[in-house]
């Protein structure tokens, strides 16, 4: 049961500017960081690692913001929570989300740990090792958690990353409440296979208590869940546990689950890979923009789809174009 | 009469960081901007125009500071004097200038005006409006003039825009004797056709007094230097006033002057402009990594024009690959 929206999607996560700068295969061996990876870093490992970084591009990024403004470019009535400082990176991140059509009030942090940045570190093929220093994201609570907006949302979408700050796991399980006394749909990313490992029983939990309805996944992170190297064995549990999954499959597509039914949905080759980073958020973004509007759950894909593509083909996890724009150009009247 | 050197290039300009975002054509008008002019714009002007923009990408830039990251892409040894302040942006535009092989010992503002930045508004075409704040480059110096660098150093190069910070004019004044002293060679850019304008005469008397050896301009560069519509009439001038002037000519390469000689020198034709952002930054530091290496004047040209092709494909002012590689692709053996 649930009364007119306000916003086609919420997006809560973690606040961050990414610092992006391209590597040699071997950098990744010397610092002995595992490519593809997600990892949390104090002050003192953000500035030596940075040191050795080359020249860089400094981009807002973070999973859920990712995810908001690529909802917002497919024409979605979209918000934001997550937590910045009162600093020059959290005056950035608040211009560019809202320069993105997103809503976005949470208040800043003052006086407090900078605004988080993630430096990431991509190789040749376009992959991205991830080194972030949470930073501000460590205080966003529950008191950041706006019922009013949560419950004007058709969807909220929260990210596995919110985990880690342990205010801020409070303030996704009172969030997710808000949503569903609001008569609304919770949706969370599992966000990488190393966040999983930390959080399983939780995650699970989450799932199996029906605090979350929709889960997006890929397929190390879907292996990950359910400690398996079996993808089949995965998704089977994966349909047990969740009203809906959707499990990104790279260059090959998504595989959407019901406790039904099957989709796989392709998609279009890219013509040059730059970063990958973001093409997860952005699968989400169409996928929920789509569904917001209720559109039927292989298009929601195929949407999704569109959005990665566009995304990985530059550095940053934010879109270029108009992402309603190309949905059009492939048939779509959202 | 000069002693062996420690450097090949030596710039010194505005520390700037690039704030780079799209707009539509209409936007320029909105805002009564010229379209491809430079201006300068106070703090007030900074917050209100930042909140029009779209999202953006920051990258260091400064037109000297870019000319130094390319000529050390070059393999040149190169070093680099401008002022940031001890804040955020200052610190990107240390690592990144570093991380370029660029020497930067410059000490930091502290306690004053923040790190200079440049809103740059790329037109569909490709064609860049700057507004910039200058922030902490008002407090360049001659204290900063490490004359021991500058004496160390084959050619030193400056920008025009210098002289819009008062104290950095006499900074600018300062480091061409001392480089004169040391038997080196002084370079200028005119920096934009509003520069010229507003500091006409003293240019055109850094010229003719010899503090300036070289001069590097763009067509409309050198037309309002001499106040004249007729191009051949400003190069014309431009000969009898310069020992060596090297004039970018867009697409059509350049034209390169001495009192009795000229080379009109092509470029190839790019795959896909993005953003014209320093184009003329990059020939210079293509023209003055061939010139400290002894090379051909039309070869010094050539090199220009490879590095200016390869920073117009791509958002920001800094080489995203080898130039040396680019120029050895070419045939050269820099």
């Amino acid at each position: 049961m649930s009364a007119s929206s306000r916003f086609d999607v919420l997006t809560i996560g973690n606040a961050i500017v990414d610092v992006i700068a391209p590597i040699e295969d071997d950098f990744l061996v010397a610092q002995a960081l595992t490519k593809g990876s997600m990892r949390l870093i104090d002050t003192d490992e953000a500035e030596r690692l940075y040191g050795l970084m080359a020249a860089g591009v400094e981009i807002s990024g973070g999973c859920a913001g990712n995810t908001a403004a690529g909802a917002a470019s497919f024409g979605a009535r979209t918000a934001f929570i997550g937590k910045v400082a009162d600093d020059h990176l959290g005056h950035v991140f608040r211009h560019d989300i809202g320069a993105a059509g997103v809503h976005f009030a949470t208040a800043p942090l003052v006086g407090g740990a900078p605004t988080a940045r993630s430096m990431i570190l991509v190789s040749p093929d376009g992959e991205r090792t991830m080194n972030t220093f949470l930073g501000a994201c460590q205080h966003l609570t529950s008191a950041d958690i706006d019922r009013d907006v949560v419950a004007a949302a058709s969807i909220i979408y929260l990210e596995g990353y919110l985990w880690d700050p342990p205010e801020a796991k409070i303030a996704f399980r009172h969030a997710a409440d808000a949503a569903h006394v609001a008569g609304r749909q919770v949706a969370m990313t599992l966000s990488d296979s190393f966040c999983v490992d930390r959080y399983r029983e939780e995650f699970l939990d989450l799932l199996r208590s029906g605090a979350v309805d929709i889960v997006f996944a890929n397929e190390s992170e879907a292996k990950a869940l359910y400690e398996t190297a079996d993808f089949d064995t995965a998704v089977a549990a994966l349909r047990q546990d969740a009203r809906l999954a959707a499990v990104t499959l790279g260059a090959r597509g998504s595989l959407v689950v019901t406790r039904e039914e099957t989709w796989q949905v392709g998609v279009s080759p890219v013509e040059q890979l730059v970063d990958t980073t973001g093409a997860g958020d952005l699968y989400a973004a169409g996928f929920l923009a789509g569904l917001s509007r209720g559109q039927p759950l292989a298009d929601c894909a195929e949407l999704g789809g569109i959005a990665a593509g566009e995304i990985i083909t530059h550095y940053g996890a934010r879109p270029q174009v108009s992402l309603a724009g190309l949905a059009r150009q492939n048939g779509f009247t959202i």
